[in-house]
C-alpha cells in the first residue's frame, strides 16, 4: 500500500482524489492545498500546504495537481526536495530544462520525481517516441479533440461582448481516414482542425461584431480554415457545455520497406480530460512509489519507466493475463 | 552501432533484414539458417546456423525469426547461453513457462533475452497493461484484421478438393464504433469477427460441398457467424491475395468515475504483417543490446523496458522533440 498525497484541489486534484478510490493499492492521505483546508469541498482530510513538512515520513508519493504556469514551476523542485513526486507539467517548450533543474535536486535529495505524465505529454508523447522507433521512416500527426480547450474558451470570453463562452476543436476526421488508408496529407494547423464556440452575449452586445472579432482573432482562429460561432443562452451553456470532454489521436505513417504502409494510431476519447489526466497521474504514483523503493532516483518521464511499474498486478500474472 | 544477427530466413528473417536497412545505429552481421547458405536468396552475409558459435565476439544480439511451434522453444534458451536475443515468440500459453525457462540461462550466463515482441504479443500486450493500468475500473477488447490468418488459410486448404485459398479475419467495426461511443457491447467470439475465403477449387471439385466442409470446420470457422466463401482463379489468388496484410484494435472502455466513460484506443493497419513485427523486433534488439551493456540481464517482455530504451536518439533529444 503506498501512501498518497495530493497538492492543489483544482479540477486535476479533484479527478486525483476521484480515481483513487478505485486503485486497491494506494492510499489517499490527505489534500493539501493554499486555501484554508476547511473551505475544501472535500470529504478526505485536507491539510494546509504550508504544513506538508510534517507529513514527510507519512507520505510515499505527492501528486502534484497545480498550474503549469506558475504553481508547478517553483513546487516541483521545492518539494522534490522531501517527497517523491509527480506532476502533469504541460509547458511542451519548458520541459527540458524543467527536467534538469528537479532532476537535480531529486539525485541531491534521493527521491524520484515523474514528470510532464497525463495524456499530451504523457502517452501521446510515449506513442510518438514507441512509433518513431518502430517505424524510422515515415511520419508522425497529432490530432487534438473532439474537445474542450481552456485556452481557447478564455480567449473568447475576453471579448468584449462576450458573458461567458465554450470552445471545442474538432479535428478533420477526413485527414485521420486518409492516413488510415495510407494515403498522404498535407497537414496545416488552419485544415488539420475546426473550431467550434458556442458563446453567451451580455445584454445588448453586437453579435456581428463580437463573431467577427473571434473569427479574425490572431494565433487562436485566425489561421483556421473553419471557425463557427453559435450564439447561445447561459440556460443552454450550462446545461450542454459543462463537461470537460477531450481526447485526439496520434498517427504515424511509416513504411517497412517501399511498397509496404503501416499505420500507428492511438486514440483516446475522454468524456472528463482531468479525470484521464488524474488516472495517468495515479499509475504515475504507483511507479514513482516504486522506483524510490529500489533507488532509482532522479526525473523521469513516460520515456524512462517500463510499463510493469503502472500495474498493481506482479510480472508473472501481467505475463499470464496480458501478454 | 550494434551489430546484429538473424537467425531464419523465412517471412519474418526477410522482413528484419528489410528493415535494418532504415535503422542507422545497427549493423546486420548475417544471417543464420539451417539451410545450405549459398541457396538462400539473398545479398547479405549467410552463414550455417551450425556454426554461429564463431560470432560470440561479433554479435550483440540475435533476432530468432523461426516458428513459435518447434523452432523458439528449443533455440531461444539454446542461444540466450551465449548471445542476448530478442524473439517473438507467440504461443500465448506457453509464454510463462518459456519466460521463466530462457531467464533462468540468461541469469546464468549474463545475457539479455527480450522475448514475444511483435504486435500480439507485443505492442497490443503493451497497450492491455497501460489501459488497464490508467483505468482499472473498464473492460480490454482485442480486435484482429482486417488481415490474413495463416491457420486458417492452412485450415481452407487441407479441406478435399482446394488447391489454394487466402483466409482474411474481419473484425466488426459496428462493435468498434460502439464502444468509441461509450457504450457496452456484448463481445462474442462468433460475432466480433467474420471471415472472408478465398479459395481456388481443384478440377472438378464441388464447390457445394466444399464450402459445407469450411463453414462447418469446428473452432475455425462454425463459431462465426459471418464466414463468405468466395470460389477464384488461382490468377486471381495469386494476383489481388498474395500480401500479408494485417492489424487490429485493443480498445479499453473505461470510466474514472460512475458518470465520466474513458475510451482507449491502440490501433495497427499492416500492409505487412511480417515486415511490421520484423521492424518491432528491430527496435527491442536495440534494447536489448543496450540492457546488456548495463549489465541488466535475464529475460524481458515488451512489460518490463522503458520505451527510452527502444529510440537512437538519447534522452534529451527525446525530451525535446517528443514529450
Amino acid at each position: 500500500m503506498a501512501k498518497v498525497g495530493i497538492v492543489g484541489y483544482g479540477n486535476l486534484g479533484r479527478g486525483v482524489e476521484a480515481v483513487l478510490k478505485s486503485a486497491s493499492d494506494l492510499e489517499l492521505v490527505g489534500i493539501f492545498s493554499r486555501r484554508d483546508p476547511a473551505q475544501l469541498d472535500t470529504e478526505s482530510p485536507a491539510y494546509a500546504l504550508a504544513d506538508i513538512d510534517q507529513f514527510v515520513d507519512e507520505i510515499d508519493v505527492l501528486i502534484l495537481c497545480g498550474g503549469s504556469r506558475s504553481d508547478i514551476p517553483d513546487q516541483g523542485p521545492a518539494l522534490a526536495a522531501k517527497f517523491n513526486t509527480v506532476d502533469a507539467y504541460d509547458n511542451h517548450a519548458e520541459i527540458p530544462s524543467y527536467f534538469d533543474r528537479i532532476d537535480q535536486v531529486a539525485k541531491e535529495n534521493q527521491t524520484v520525481a515523474v514528470i510532464s505524465t497525463g495524456w499530451d505529454p504523457g502517452l501521446f508523447s510515449l506513442n510518438r517516441l514507441l512509433s518513431e522507433a518502430i517505424l524510422p521512416e515515415g511520419n508522425t500527426y497529432t490530432f487534438w479533440g473532439k474537445g474542450v480547450s481552456q485556452g481557447h474558451s478564455d480567449a473568447v470570453r475576453r471579448v468584449e461582448g462576450v458573458k461567458d463562452a465554450v470552445q471545442y476543436t474538432i479535428p478533420n476526421q477526413d485527414l485521420i481516414e486518409t492516413l488510415h488508408a495510407g494515403k498522404s496529407i498535407d497537414y496545416k494547423q488552419g485544415t488539420a482542425h475546426s473550431r467550434l464556440v458556442y458563446a453567451v452575449l451580455e445584454e445588448g452586445a453586437d453579435g456581428g461584431r463580437v463573431k467577427e472579432e473571434i473569427v479574425n482573432m490572431p494565433d487562436y482562429f485566425a489561421p483556421y480554415d473553419q471557425v463557427d460561432v453559435h450564439f447561445i443562452s447561459q440556460e443552454e451553456l450550462d446545461r450542454d457545455h459543462s463537461g470537460i470532454p477531450h481526447g485526439g489521436t496520434v498517427i504515424r505513417q511509416g513504411q517497412t520497406s517501399p511498397e509496404q504502409k503501416q499505420v500507428y494510431d492511438f486514440t483516446l476519447k475522454l468524456d472528463s480530460n482531468p479525470e484521464f489526466t488524474a488516472a495517468v497521474n495515479v499509475a504515475y504514483a504507483r511507479a514513482a512509489a516504486r522506483l524510490a523503493k529500489e533507488g532509482q532516483y532522479g526525473a523521469k518521464t513516460v520515456f524512462d519507466i517500463a510499463p510493469a511499474y503502472l500495474s498493481a498486478k506482479d510480472g508473472q500474472t501481467l505475463r499470464q493475463e496480458l501478454l
